[in-house]
């Protein structure tokens, strides 16, 4: 019988609780054992609830207790979760956690005190949810050398996305309708303008490279700016818009950016609808793979919980190999970095427009007959910001997915 | 310094050295130790082969040499390679393999021979290719009761279907092109008819539920019946059509099947284009995720089979559980599975066609007013076969995917 602890009993860690009950028998055979939670720590009290006599308030009870032998850190934000997950490893027993901001600051410090405890950290949950992306990154890729990761990474994003490329419908209604539905914060900033989908992207990238991709250091644009015109544009084109997270090695380096794109219609990434999530992966043997689910919700992401504890059960006292290395590795520079660029100006720019970009495919909207849209050559950050200074009507851009 | 022979010098055999040379240093860091193709068995010589020493002809050799800890099995086919798979485990040797036709049919003795001698039979490359399927479902999906999966198994009649529906084509034109571009084999029967994809869903269906799916007892049903006409009609309906291989627990038992079914645009599925592969997984938790990738390939299938050697060397001495039982799993009597149908039949059946099968939505071509398409509501194989038997013009029926 395996004792586990959970800390946290908010949406993800009752949760676990409900998934680890529910399924128990199948985790039984497939673990080898039994689970059993034995602590559930949290400030609250929580009267009534069928584990009320597992709830403690002192951290100290399960570091103390040699039974525990799995910790679930689902308390979220960087501290007391730092520090009590530290210290659990350091005890010898396995952290599983759904906490993206700890594992995007923190990952290669928390799996390397887990290496020297001949234990794991494992974090399943903290990127697309109830997708399964980590594991196959970490168990399933490993003969390959991932050149490229490109993500939708925010359900809320993409639910707005979506609604506005099916509904025709504004984005300030739609951020309304998703807050209504839960799936958007009151305080959306963190998914609408990227951070979310940035600190995921960070983590994969650490994956993939083995040492430390800085999310503070990658290019982070949000959603805010997207309009029913700029997908009406976007249906001319056969592409829809979607918010891109992505990884990706190039010759002269990695490049990482979180930004809308126009992806076109064949691409398995433009079908991904509302709150799901999907990541797509290129690696140098097996081409293409793409994973899908829901990238949020409070049974899919304890399950992802439930999944890596099942993991550490299987794994007592052995470390498994998980490469990410503190080092940091250093991003290209974004200013460097080669676009095709989907930009709407004035209809008077149009010889500007020629002068400054060549032959450029034009696209017109009868409804917009004061603007036309044009698609550039592949060109760098810099080197088009330097030229749409100089159209006098420039209205927006947005990138092209290649 | 883990050593390992490869049974079979074809393509995924020689795929499998290639992988383990390009991606030698970063499988060393993964795998914690450096990985060395010692043995090559094949009854032929290599002259001129950078590997060609490395040749041999007799098993023994492989079996008797304490130095090899993983075998990777890629001669396909029943014979030998049941034998040598089976005396290899009994050594204490992991095997992993890419022989999908050996693995429906031993999985669970080879299994459980793994288990006795405390070593591993992996066999991710056996369904799906290069799509991360069976690690996700034994190590990802673990605290999942998965109730449904639904897949596209095969690459050749995903292709046809996809240029059938893309470019109006016929089905013996777009075989032909298969063919040429290597697509599809000479003897192209087991691909067409649905087989291929039966004895991959057997596999996913026994993991899922820990027993023996015989893929004698499914349903199957191919493609050489499918037409541009039925595409002409399911454009109407908004829909598209797929070959699934389909295993869902109902209240009564588990069914499986593999048949070709009108798929909404909504479906994810509906978008797989081509020779990608994808696996549809529905558990009690986590809801609905989906594996995409390419489903055949020599790098891609490769690049599977060395991430099972990987695995199986970061496991030496221990057994990872994998659930899958001899014992048959007892399927539902196929005429007593409920669907809905989508029928052709004469115009001149339109008032026994109500009658039959009640008020049912029509939908007419202006190319074919000689017949007429209806939807009929849920209702067993059993009923639909017996009232269809009654429709004398009867042309053909597709059924549709809930």
């Amino acid at each position: 019988m395996a004792k586990i602890a959970i800390l946290g009993y908010g949406t993800v860690g009752s949760g676990i609780v409900e998934v680890l009950s529910q399924n128990a028998d199948l985790i039984k055979r497939r673990a080898g054992e039994e689970l059993e939670v034995k602590y559930i720590l949290d400030i609250r009290d929580f009267p009534g609830d069928p584990w009320e006599d597992k709830v403690v308030h002192d951290i100290e009870v399960i570091l103390n207790d040699p039974q525990i032998s799995v910790v679930c850190e689902t308390m979220g934000g960087e501290q007391p979760a730092f520090d009590f997950s530290k210290r659990a490893l350091m005890a010898g027993k396995s952290v599983c956690t759904s906490n993206k901001e700890l594992v995007a600051n923190h990952g290669a410090e928390l799996i390397a005190l887990a290496a020297k405890h001949h234990c794991n950290y494992l974090f399943e949950a903290s990127v697309g949810g109830g997708i399964p992306i980590i594991r196959p990154l970490i168990s399933s890729l490993t003969a390959e050398r991932v050149t490229e990761i490109c993500g939708i990474l925010n359900g809320t994003t993409n639910y707005i996305l979506t609604k506005m490329q099916e509904e025709r419908a504004p984005f300030g209604e739609l951020l309304c309708r998703a807050q209504e539905k839960g799936y958007a914060e009151r305080n959306p900033e963190a998914d609408i303008e990227g951070y979310d989908a940035c600190r995921k992207i960070a983590i994969l990238g650490s994956l993939v490279t083995g040492k430390s991709v800085d999310y503070k250091e990658i290019y982070t644009e949000g959603i805010s700016g997207i309009t029913p015109e700029d997908f009406a544009y976007a249906r001319v084109l056969g592409d829809t818009i979607k918010l891109l997270a992505t990884v990706k090695e190039e010759k002269d380096g990695y490049l990482a950016a979180v930004a809308p794109a126009l992806v076109s219609e064949q691409n398995p990434l433009s079908g991904i609808r509302n709150v799901f999530n999907a990541v797509f992966v290129r690696g140098n043997m097996q081409g293409e793979t793409m994973y899908y689910g829901k990238g949020a919700g409070k049974l899919a992401t304890a399950s992802a919980v439930a999944a890596d504890v099942i993991d550490c059960v299987k794994h007592q006292g052995k470390h498994v190999i998980c490469l990410w290395e503190k080092e940091k590795i250093e991003l290209k520079d974004f200013s460097g970095v080669k676009s095709r660029f989907f930009v709407r100006t004035a209809a008077s720019d149009e010889k500007k427009a020629e002068e400054l970009f060549g032959t450029v495919e034009k696209v017109r909207l009868d409804s917009l007959p004061q603007e036309f849209g044009f698609v550039t050559q592949e060109i760098s950050e810099a080197e088009f910001q330097e030229k749409t200074k100089q159209l006098p009507g420039f209205v927006s851009r947005i990138r092209i997915k290649d």
